[in-house]
């Protein structure tokens, strides 16, 4: 069977999610630190995408991807199977654009995130990571009701609404040289891309992901993607197996950035160092794009340096651990 | 023996400060969260000056002290016998003014609050609480070196520094109706006070002071400086035991703002919501605000309602206590 080929987004597409979202989505602030600053010999500008609108960058993406959807697709709703922040992205991206959102979650995921998506107005249902498997389970949800399902990555929009995180940071600091960002599924990467193209910058890109894992560096030297089992990692929003296709595809046609890995015990460090230095809570995930900054060897002296802080959702007593051990 | 009045800061004082520490102190965002207003049914604007230097506004008034050294007191040093806050903010001014500084702190300051201050280029000089005074010993020393002390709150610098914190979210969010700030001393609300003329708001104050104490409540009461025992509770920044007499002069002169207090298990409740909610590490005392606002029977409804967040310098495992219990 050959499906045809989905378009693949464009700079384009991240100057008009830009527009879609001024207003709605948080122009995150960009934080520094004189101190690390020092350390480095170098400029660091931390865009906190944890301070975003449900704690991550997801929100930017949800609100675009629904933003898509016609008058009987409104009506019926938008359909999800989430992690925690693709999850209350979708739910209150539906609230915002008045639709019905139902949720597929885990029955072990944090009260938190449960009340959070509830809170947002979405609808919940819970299934056991056992015995059930969620996509089966979304497919028969999405078919008896008629929902339109959107995916977490792979999505057109999610990649262009992603990116404008990168944007704002290249309109605000426009010299930047590098840029470190978090890579799971690579949406966040691909959109980043983008941007720096959609900006005119020559801001060169490292994709940083758990070391775990390291399928996007496997997949880019393979030319392919590739799957690897399930990284155990506390980065938990980066857990997963491989690339998207859609930003597979968008990240290669770019002149591949060189990836790089992060461990644990530096995630940790990277946590400890937001709470004690900078006063911002940053989930695993999070700490990425710094700890790769900071530990992947690259040479940062006299560089301007962005770091995307991609997302700040976790659940307090982990985190707690996470911070006094 | 009469002692001369020393002149009371003026809204020209902050508006003097505020020039004075453009590109020095960081513009802190201004940070809001949709459902905490859909809970209140009001717009709270959240000034996040525990993203400021030195993790506190402490930075800005001490800042402000430091530049109104001459030549042979910049060559002697600045001498401060210092709680967490005032001494991270006098080592950074200190070295941001080329001004050597000795710091008198407790032995049992948490070693990151001395690696800190040292990290600034600070002396530090500990001492025994048990069996010293510290504030003979910073006589003593004063004498010995020929060094300027810097008082933490009785200072007309102090006050004018701390108010631009206010200033600069009046300038952000003009139809403030409402602002809310943490009182120990007093140099923050008698600044605030001064920026809300220096802006020419209708704005209303409240100061919040923990439960513990309320040496504010009970001094405006009276008509004069009541001094209480040190407050039990949490809130470490904000133990003083009576206004200082400069921050009182302005208070009492202004209509006097609204006193309400604030307990431990409601700061704790704060905290909980800043570390979920908005993804900010804040100390005790920076929930003073928050809570007084939440809990103190003022009616928000659809008011615009500015909080103060003072600081976010708390000891790791401390905090983590706090969040995971």
């Amino acid at each position: 069977m050959n499906l045809p080929t989905p378009p693949l987004p464009t700079p384009d597409d991240v100057i008009a999610a830009a527009r879609l979202l001024a207003g709605v989505a948080h122009r995150t602030p960009i934080l520094r630190s004189t101190t690390i600053d020092r350390l480095f010999g170098a400029r660091l500008y931390f865009k906190c995408e944890n301070l975003q609108r449900t704690g991550s960058f997801k929100f930017r993406g949800a609100y675009c991807a629904l933003a898509q959807f016609d008058e009987a697709q409104r009506e019926r709703g938008v359909l999800a199977a989430a992690g925690d922040n693709h999850a209350q992205a979708v739910a209150l991206a539906a609230r915002e654009h008045d639709i019905p959102a139902l949720l597929v979650m885990p029955q072990d995921t944090a009260v938190t995130t449960l009340e959070a998506a509830r809170g947002y107005g979405a609808q919940v249902v819970t299934y056991d990571r056992a015995s059930e498997d969620p996509e089966r389970l979304v497919q028969r949800l999405a078919a008896d009701r008629g929902m339109r399902v959107i995916p977490a990555a792979d999505h057109l929009q999610m990649i262009a609404g992603h990116g404008t995180a990168t944007l704002e940071l290249l309109q605000e600091v426009p010299r930047l040289d590098y840029l470190f960002v978090p890579v799971g599924s690579g949406a966040l990467l691909a959109g980043s891309l983008l941007a720096v193209r959609a900006a005119r910058s020559a801001c060169e890109l490292f994709g940083v992901e758990p070391e775990a894992g390291e399928h996007a560096r496997q997949s880019l030297q393979a030319g392919r993607i590739i799957t690897v089992g399930q990284p155990r990692t506390i980065a938990d929003a980066a857990q997963a197996r491989a690339l998207a296709p859609l930003a597979f595809e968008v990240i290669r046609a770019a002149a591949a950035p060189r990836m790089l890995g992060a461990s644990d015990p530096q995630l940790l460090d990277a946590l400890r160092f937001f709470a004690q230095r900078m006063k911002l809570l940053v989930e695993p995930t999070g700490a990425l794009a710094f700890a790769g900054a900071r530990e992947g060897g690259i040479d940062l002296h006299g560089k301007r340096v962005g770091i995307i802080v991609s997302g700040g959702n976790a659940d307090l007593p982990r985190y707690a651990r996470f911070i006094s051990d």
